[in-house]
């Protein structure tokens, strides 16, 4: 029964793709009939893999195992599937997890040590094991015939589009990809959202290395989102590099390092940002930008307080320039500023000015009327600035979330 | 001009509200014309007077101009209004609060130093004197003529009805009365909520007794329900006592002590509940009950991790038995538990078992559809535990609040 790997190994065929990476997606219907809903990600050859995960104290199964795992730094494949998060599963969680690792490994003939696992979903229920069985047999068979926006599609909860974000990265003459896909909309929160990120690269880099970028990178990343202030139980971040390329693996000495930081840094930047636009209900991208702060941790502090504000993201949702909010919202932050040295703009209108109303309310709430609102918060305390993405709270929001599980 | 205090001074005459306070309510078009939006409080003699305020470091200029007047212990009137938060207003909000302090003096005879002003509404909008300076007059021509419930009406904002609740106390022969009044409805979160409240009683009580016991009943009252998580600027609790009842000051050793203590305590719980019950589009109360914490402060983490997720709410709301949701808010609620030793109810129905499905999330979600849902989490991991009161996440919040300003 076992399908094996391919036998050639090739190099990025596009500018969208990294080379060396396979992919394949089934339909197990582990929440209801009708998608495909599990995938998996092979490399051809091992990988340098990293990764970050939840904070949260509640951890699914895959996570555990996962954390177990990256501690050797090296890695092959990722099976993943979404409507169940496999989390409050107890032993039997762990079983299905392991069980279904040692499936992968049976029919790819990668060691189980290789092969990673996540999931996302309802919390607290089973897996479906008997579906998900025949599922990985058809994963396997059908390795290399899906894209990577079939594995983007297929990690979908309540998102309502698929998420991916590619650079290419010149390598001496050659060019390599870095690509990465995710999906986020509910439960997103400071310190990684229910979020499940995978990012591939064909160009090489040293294990420790990727480590410390992916680590600084979704420091500025994915930790500066916030969609409900909910913390999920299954957020991983994981990151391979399979040296498909040939070039010198890349170190912080190297010439490279650089420019394939800049380029991991926008793909986790543009994801972090999609995960909000596409957040539970929203109308609205929301930027929060606080400058003038005392240090970096009050900068983000006070970005946080007023991001998660169900009152400042209401007050956004129905353009209304409500600042008073943003400024109970600082006051409640935690951390020391001067009312009365505290300017804010909505957009580019300066709506308060050293802590009172500037009369410019009608304009601010023009401008408003945006897409995409940026908050602009100026604490005249120091030099430190911290920037959180979240949006607006609606009533679809509640809809999604009270018509969820059952 | 003066108006001048009545001569009469009256013991309780019913059982409903203590003797010795006078109320008076007028129309100063303060957001919009066409309702009562300014009260007054006037004891007929003075008054021992306890109080608490906001934590919020961006405090109206009412809160602050209480703060200091409060440390003196005593205490004649209370004039409040709503529509204007008087907050974020500057050197003319403070100049502002102080001539209205100063209008009700001149019109009553009452010493400054004795007036207590609050304010609840929007933020950052200056006071409309030429309004309320009329209006101040009125309501000092009209002393008396008001019942406590016209007050209760005043202070509404986005409350839906009026918040009275009074309970008799037993003085040896007499009996005197502890009556409370307060708004609430949005932005209420720990460590009080925009929430006025003012507490009288005719009973005499020493003040420092007051003060300790006013504190230690609001700790378990106004700063253990959570709506949205936001924390105002204004909230303001005022109890005052006269001793009209004519009875010895009540002090720590007195035998009165403990059945005046419980009545308090019933009266700041009942009003808190009810802020809860008219939570800004909320369609059921919940309490959050976490018990066998390893102490209070743990106990109380976790249960106001659990009362402000948006998840959790949402969930109440749509009758969901999610209670993947709780289990994700224990793990990020910054308490040690083990997850393997949790059991969590729904109502009465034990749907985690150990950390894991009990299988009764159907009978649960029956559970769910009451007006009033108890979420009970047992951590088994020590002997404290703690309440929270909070309410469901509607569609009708986010409308209230994204149209309130504007």
């Amino acid at each position: 029964m076992k399908t094996g790997l391919p036998h050639t190994v090739k190099k990025s065929q596009n500018n969208r793709m990294p080379g060396g990476f396979l992919f394949s997606t089934a339909e197990a219907a582990i929440k209801k009939p009708g998608r495909k809903d599990i995938a998996l990600i092979l490399s051809e050859g091992r990988s340098s893999i990293a990764g970050a995960f939840t904070t949260n104290s509640v951890k699914a199964a895959p996570v555990k195992i996962c954390m177990q795992k990256i501690k050797s730094g090296t890695g092959q494949a990722i099976i993943v599937n979404s409507g169940n998060a496999n989390a409050c599963t107890g032993k039997k969680g762990t079983k299905d997890a392991n069980d279904i690792i040692h499936l992968v490994s049976k029919y790819l003939g990668v060691n189980p040590s290789l092969i990673y696992i996540c999931s996302t979903g309802v919390i607290g229920t089973p897996m479906p094991m008997e579906r998900i069985v025949p599922a990985v047999q058809t994963l396997a068979e059908n390795i290399g015939k899906a894209s990577l926006s079939d594995i983007a599609q297929a990690i979908m909860t309540t998102d309502t589009f698929p998420k991916i974000v590619s650079r290419k990265v010149k390598i001496g003459r050659d060019s390599g990809i870095i690509s990465g896909i995710c999906k986020g909309a509910g439960m997103i929160a400071p310190k990684l959202a229910t979020m499940l990120c995978f990012i591939m690269t064909d160009i090489a880099v040293e294990q420790k290395t990727m480590k410390s970028m992916l680590k600084d990178s979704a420091r500025k990343s994915f930790n500066r989102i916030t969609i409900d202030g909910d913390m999920s139980t299954n957020d991983t971040l994981l990151m391979m590099s399979n040296g498909i390329l040939g070039n010198m693996p890349i170190t912080r000495r190297s010439e490279h390092f650089l420019p394939f930081k800049k380029a991991l840094d926008e793909v986790t930047c543009e994801l972090s940002r999609l995960i909000v636009k596409d957040g539970e209900g929203a109308t609205k991208l929301i930027e929060v930008l606080v400058k003038g702060a005392r240090n970096e941790s009050d900068a983000e502090k006070a970005a946080f307080a007023v991001a998660n504000s169900n009152l400042v993201k209401t007050a956004v949702y129905g353009n209304d320039a409500n600042w008073g909010r943003i400024m109970a919202a600082l006051g409640y932050s935690g951390i020391k500023f001067r009312e009365e040295k505290t300017d804010i703009l909505l957009g580019n209108i300066k709506v308060v000015k050293k802590g009172i109303s500037n009369n410019r309310d009608k304009e601010a709430s023009n401008a408003l009327r945006s897409k995409e609102v940026r908050i602009t918060i100026d604490l005249h305390s120091g030099n430190s600035s911290a920037k959180v993405l979240t949006c607006d709270l609606t009533e679809d929001y509640v809809r999604v979330n009270a018509e969820y599980k059952t």
